[in-house]
């Protein structure tokens, strides 16, 4: 695991940072002349916690984060350390029934940050990616994260499969999404150690990443649209998860 | 209901409608010069149907849809034309056990057309937003839709309140989410007819559309995040009423 300093933005992720890990937060900042009620409770928090507050010209929001909607609020934080696979691993050593989200190739950094503050309120231990060709943790998932990304690690790995095959080996079941299944969700028991495995939008998991599942799922299809949103769809498994060990193991 | 032309763009948005409701497209509009395997489908897809394909200059998809990924590609349609309160209370009559979903003040036209996509995959009637304070169907929430816009209705009425009366005294239940509420969703009845209400991110439901509710329910909300994005809640929920029903009445 190595250290890093990253920078956060946007009222809504800085705020939930503060409220929930703010021993992460190194400090503040704020756009020149920017005040009104949700930056003044900015400002309350962090005081709160000892936290610097400093002022920053727009020219440096621009130039530090370029084309966004900063909404003249970041923060510098010691980010969450990356995990390597090896971490991920030793990890799963120390949970009961460990919940596990893979995204096999989503590009979008929006479904990304969406995906991983839906791991983090569904109780995931950890979110996989492939390293290649494939969305990774960049400021923006973080801010469409909501926090998240400070809580819950984000794991690139090499190869995918491989990866699917050492959680296997360490006891957890991979359960993959796919329109065409044969089984619903809620048919598959997602109560004890699991891989939730979503594919990118339009292409669907790839061939190898779907043999390496035990079991592939649908998700709802009712309607006239292809497929759903690969955060809306990572949402619905989520839930099933969560519902099913909230009913209690049979 | 009224009769309109509108405009889609998108190469998956303009894909969704050719494979699903090709009799809703008037005619499908290329940029001169584009040309790839995905052009070629579609231009396959509309040949099929014998709808007209033509070319257009980059600078008239700028002059019609602004600042947007058209990707190239649009097309004219017939849309699906906007239902009024009294076209949903008629609507119902017909419909088994109808499920709606209503949005309470969402504001980014991103969740609003992600909401309507998921809706239509989970067979909802319909869904229901204010017309004032709340996104409404524009061409970006048509292109996020992709192509669920021209399928399912999308509702906005001028007291969100009201419509939540009438469709209780139409024999609909209502249930809203709510982080603090004491039911889970799997913990309601969502098997007969059932409005589905989320409020905006953030504020949540309104006092009056609380109040409204029959039951509030939460989802899950094990993590450092506050909330979950409305979108995704709207699908747990939406994936909730569909689980139940799968699974029979009772």
């Amino acid at each position: 695991m190595k250290k890093s300093v990253e920078t956060i933005y946007g009222v809504h992720a800085v705020r939930a940072l503060l409220l929930r890990r703010p021993e992460r937060i190194l400090r503040v900042r704020l756009a020149a002349g920017r005040d009104d009620p949700r930056v003044r409770e900015l400002c309350e928090l962090a005081s709160r916690h000892g936290l610097p507050i400093e002022r920053a010209e727009a020219r440096e929001f621009k130039q530090l984060l370029g084309e966004v909607v900063h909404q003249g609020v970041m923060a510098e934080i010691d980010a969450l350390p990356a995990w390597t696979e090896d971490d991920l691993l030793d990890a799963l050593g120390g949970a009961t029934h460990p919940l596990v989200l893979a995204l096999d190739g989503v590009q979008d950094p929006h479904n990304l940050g969406a995906c991983l503050r839906t791991a983090d309120a569904c109780g995931a231990l950890a979110l996989v990616v492939p390293k290649d060709r494939a969305a990774q943790l960049t400021p923006t998932v973080r801010k469409v994260a909501a926090g998240a990304a400070e809580t819950t690690p984000v794991v690139a790995v090499t190869n995918l499969v491989r990866c699917l095959t050492l959680l296997k080996q360490a006891g957890l079941w991979v359960v993959g999404a796919e329109s065409q299944a044969n089984k619903r969700a809620q048919d598959v028991d997602l109560r004890t150690g699991t891989v939730l495995v979503l594919g990118a939008e339009g292409a669907g998991l790839r061939q190898l990443t779907r043999q390496s599942c035990d079991f592939l799922v649908r998700l709802p299809q009712l309607g006239a649209v292809e497929s759903l949103n690969v955060s809306v769809a990572a949402g619905m498994l989520l839930y099933e998860a969560v519902r099913q060990r909230d009913a209690g193991l049979a």
